[in-house]
C-alpha cells in the first residue's frame, strides 16, 4: 500500500499524514444519530462525510471496520446534565414502548442513509445493547479516582482529572475558562462542580429507561456509550474517531477524558471533524421554523423549498464543498448542484459512448493523479468534482473530434471516471435510472417516507388512549 | 372492532377464538433469525407466515406491537447444550470480530424481507443487547429454586420445575418418556441431568463473545434471550407468541419452563407456529446439497434451480399453502406459482381498467365476506387467493360484457381486491413496475446481493491475514 493521505487532526489543530496502527487496517468510530426524531438535514453532512472517508480507505486498499452508533437511551439534554433522556420523554407524551419509538425513527434513519447512497458500517451497535459494557467501563473510571458516587448517581470529577491529564485538549479550552464561564450549583445538584458530568444517573420514579447497576437503577450518562463502545469493537487504542464539529464539545472532549481515565492514554490518534451546515445564513433550529428533515426535502413538502431535491442532488451538493467548510442549504444552491449533477452524468453517459481512435491527444492519467491528490490532501471532494467536470469538457471534445483517445485510454478513463464518482464520492446515476422507469424518480421514495409516517400517525392516535 | 379471528393454538391442540388481553391491542413475539449465515428458503415461510398475521391483525383494527428478535449470541447448537456458539465459531474462523458478522448478516437478513415485502417489526431486540435482562430473569429462577449453579455455569432443573408444573406441555412430551429417550451424561457435564438446559454458560477461555455475570465470564444459553425479551416489551403476559414449528421443542419449551418458573405462570396465551419446508420432497440440509439460500433463488444461481424466482413468487408460492402444512419446494411447484401470480397481477390490471355500468349482474361483498372469513379461519391464505382467482374470471366476464358492474360496486370490488392482495397478503406488483422500467425486475436486487457477497469476500480475505 502506497497511500499518501493526509488527514486535519483536531486534536492536534494540522494536517497529518494518515498512518494506521496496524499496516493495512484502520478502525474508525464515528457518532451516528439519535433515534428520537426524523433524519434531518444535520444528519446528512456527518454520513456523507464519513461514508466519503469510508469508501476512500477502502478504494485506497484498507480494510477498514467502521463503527456507527445508534443512540437509543441516555442522550441528556443539557452540558449541565440536568436534562431529560430525550427518547424517554419521547415516549412518555406518546405513551409508547421507547424502544418502539427508537426503532421506528432508526429505520427512517437507515432509508434516508439508503436513498442516500451511505454503505452501512461493518459494526452499528445500540447505546441500549452496551449498559454492561458502560458499566464495566465506569468501574475502572471509579477505581482510577476520576469519579464519585453522588445519591446513586456517578460523577467524573473534572477537577481531580485536569491535575492530572489536560481537560480540554481537543476543544482547546482550559478549565479556569470553563470554571470562569459556568454559572454556580442551586444546590439541587448532586454534583460537587457545574463543570463534572454523569457517568451513571439514578433514575427517577417517572423515567422509564432503567437498568440496575451497582450505583442505582439508572442509567448511563449520554457520553459514556461511545467510549465504552469504540472500546469494545476497536480496542483501546484505534485510528479514527469522527462526528460533526457540534460533537467537539463536551461530548468528544468527555469520551477523551473517559477514556484516558480509565487507560492512562488517548484512545483515537485521529479526530476528524465535520462543520456545520446553516439554512439561508442561519443556523437551523425548530424554533426558527427552518428545521427541514430528509423526507420533507426529498419530496420538496416544506415551506422554504422552492421544489424536491433527490437524495443525489444532496449527496453531490455535500460534496461539493469541503467537509471542514460550512454549507449553506439555499434553493439556489440546491439548484445549481442539481444542474451539475445533470452535467456530470450526461457526461459519464456520453464517456460510454465514446469510440477509440488509433491514437491519444489526450491523457486520462492526469485525472487519476488530479483525484488521488485531491483526496489525499483531507478528502478535497470539491476538487475532485473539479477534475471531473474539466474531463466532460475533454469528454465532449472527443465525442465532437476535436480531441481523440485510443482504445486503452479510452478504459483507463472509464475505470478511473467510474472509480472517483460511483465508488468514491458514491454518486448514483438516479435520475438515468428514474427516466428508464418511465417517472419520476422521486415518488417511490416519498411514498415510501409518507406511508411510514402515516403508520407512525395511527400508532399515535391509537396508543395515546392507552 | 367485531373481529371473528380463530387461530390454532399449539398449547391445547385445538382452534381458540382469538381474544386480546387489552382490547383492541396485540402483543406478539415471533422467533426472528440467527444472524451467522445467509437468509435461505427456511426463513422465508416464518417471516411471511407473521407478517400475514400482523398484516391481518392491523387490518382487522387492531394495534399490534410486534416484536422480532435477532439471534446474535448464544445459540448452543444441540439440545444437549455442548455445542459451541455459532457465531463466535465462524467469527474464529473467518478471523472477524463476530458483531461484524452478525452485522453483516443480519444486513442480508433485512434486504431478504425488504424484497419479500416482509414489514419490519415494532422492535427488533437483539440477544447481545439484552444482557442485563437475561442475567436478571436467571436470577429469578434461582430464587425460586428452578436452577442450580455448576462451575460457573446455571442450568435449568427440569425434574424439579416438573414436580410443580409440567414440562412438556407445549411439545406433548412428559419427562419420563424424555428421560427414557436422552444418553446418561459422560460425566464430562457440569449438569445434573442430560435433559436439564443452560441459563448461562461459563465461557472457554477462547469462547469470544462473553460478558460478567455473578456466575462467570460468559453468555446465556440460548432458550433465555426469548424469555427476556418478550418479558421486557410485552409484559410477563402477552397475546401471541410464533415461530416455526422445529423449535417447539426444545427452545419453546424451555421457554414456557423459564416463564413459568420466574412467574408462576405462563407467558403467551396463543402458540402459533408454521409448519416446515421441504425441497423436492426431501428435509433442507447442507450435507444434502439442497442448502437454498434466498440470494441465491432470487438470482436462480443454485444447481437444483431451473430457473430464477422472483421474491414476489416465493411470497405468493408460501401464502398459497396454509401455514400448517408442510410446504415442498420444487422448480414445476415454483413455476405454477409464477404463473398464478402473473394471472392474479394481470387481472387486477384488467380490474383498473373495467367501465361501471348502471347496475351489477355480480355482487363484490361475496368476495370480502369469503376472504374475510378465510383469514378468519386460522389465516387460511389459499382460500383468500382462490377467492381472488375466482373474482380475477368475473372481472374478465365483466371485460366481455358477459356481466356488468355499477360503479358503487367497482369501487367496492377495488378495495376489497387492494386490501387482500396488496395490504393483507403483502403482495407487489414487481413484474409492472419492472416491465415499466425496461429491464428485468430481479437484477438490481441481485447486483446488490452479489456486490454485498464480494464485500464480504475481500473482508475474509483481507483479515484473515490479521
Amino acid at each position: 500500500m502506497d497511500s499518501k493521505l493526509v488527514l486535519y487532526n483536531t486534536l492536534t489543530r494540522r494536517k497529518e499524514t494518515f498512518e494506521p496502527l496496524v499496516a493495512g487496517r484502520v478502525g474508525m468510530y464515528v457518532c451516528g444519530p439519535t433515534v428520537y426524531g426524523d433524519p434531518h438535514l444535520g444528519h446528512a453532512r456527518p454520513a456523507v462525510t464519513f461514508d466519503l472517508l469510508f469508501r476512500y480507505l477502502k478504494a485506497s486498499g484498507y480494510k477498514v471496520r467502521y463503527v456507527r452508533n445508534v443512540t437509543d437511551v441516555g442522550h441528556l439534554e443539557h452540558d449541565a446534565d440536568e436534562g431529560e433522556d430525550k427518547i424517554a420523554k419521547k415516549a412518555r407524551l406518546e405513551q409508547l414502548e421507547p424502544m418502539e419509538v427508537a426503532h421506528y425513527y432508526t429505520e427512517r434513519y437507515h432509508r434516508a442513509m439508503d436513498a442516500l447512497n451511505v454503505e452501512t458500517p461493518s459494526i452499528e451497535p445500540y447505546a441500549s445493547g452496551h449498559i454492561i459494557e458502560q458499566i464495566e467501563l465506569i468501574r475502572r473510571i471509579l477505581d482510577d479516582g476520576f469519579a464519585y458516587v453522588s445519591n446513586g448517581s456517578v460523577y467524573f470529577d473534572v477537577e481531580k482529572y485536569n491535575g492530572k491529564y489536560r481537560y480540554g485538549r481537543l476543544s482547546g479550552r482550559n478549565l479556569e475558562d470553563i470554571v470562569a464561564n459556568t454559572r454556580e450549583l442551586d444546590g439541587q445538584s448532586d454534583k460537587r462542580h457545574s463543570y463534572d458530568f454523569a457517568l451513571w444517573k439514578k433514575a427517577s420514579p417517572e423515567h422509564i429507561m432503567r437498568w440496575p447497576s451497582p450505583w442505582s437503577e439508572g442509567f448511563p450518562g449520554w457520553h459514556m456509550e461511545c467510549s465504552a463502545m469504540s472500546m469494545r469493537y476497536l480496542g483501546e487504542r484505534f485510528d479514527i474517531h469522527g462526528g460533526g464539529m457540534d460533537l467537539m464539545f463536551p461530548h468528544h472532549e468527555c469520551e477523551i477524558a473517559q477514556s484516558t481515565a480509565a487507560l492512562g492514554h488517548d484512545s483515537a490518534r485521529y479526530w476528524v471533524h465535520n462543520n456545520m451546515i446553516t439554512i439561508n445564513g442561519q443556523k437551523m433550529g425548530k424554533s426558527l421554523g427552518n428545521f427541514i428533515t430528509l423526507g420533507e426535502l426529498f419530496a420538496g413538502t416544506h415551506e422554504l423549498l422552492a421544489q424536491a431535491y433527490s437524495p443525489m442532488t444532496i449527496r453531490f451538493f455535500v460534496l461539493q464543498a469541503h467537509y471542514r467548510s460550512t454549507l449553506d442549504f439555499s434553493n439556489e444552491a440546491l439548484q445549481a448542484a442539481e444542474k451539475g449533477l445533470d452535467r456530470l452524468m450526461k457526461g459519464i453517459e456520453a464517456l460510454e459512448k465514446l469510440r477509440p481512435a488509433a491514437a491519444s491527444t489526450v491523457n486520462p492519467a492526469e485525472l487519476e493523479e488530479r483525484c488521488r491528490a485531491a483526496m489525499d490532501d483531507d478528502l478535497n471532494s470539491p476538487m475532485v468534482i473539479s477534475a471531473l467536470f474539466d474531463w466532460v469538457r475533454t469528454i465532449n471534445q472527443i465525442a465532437d473530434g476535436r480531441e481523440t483517445i485510443s482504445e486503452a485510454d479510452l478504459d483507463a478513463l472509464k475505470r478511473t471516471v467510474h472509480r472517483y464518482a460511483f465508488d468514491i464520492l458514491g454518486l448514483r446515476d438516479e435520475k438515468a435510472a428514474g427516466a428508464a422507469a418511465g417517472r419520476d424518480y422521486v415518488t417511490p421514495l416519498v411514498e415510501m417516507l409518507l406511508s411510514m409516517r402515516q403508520d407512525l400517525g395511527a400508532s399515535i392516535r391509537l396508543w395515546s388512549i392507552f
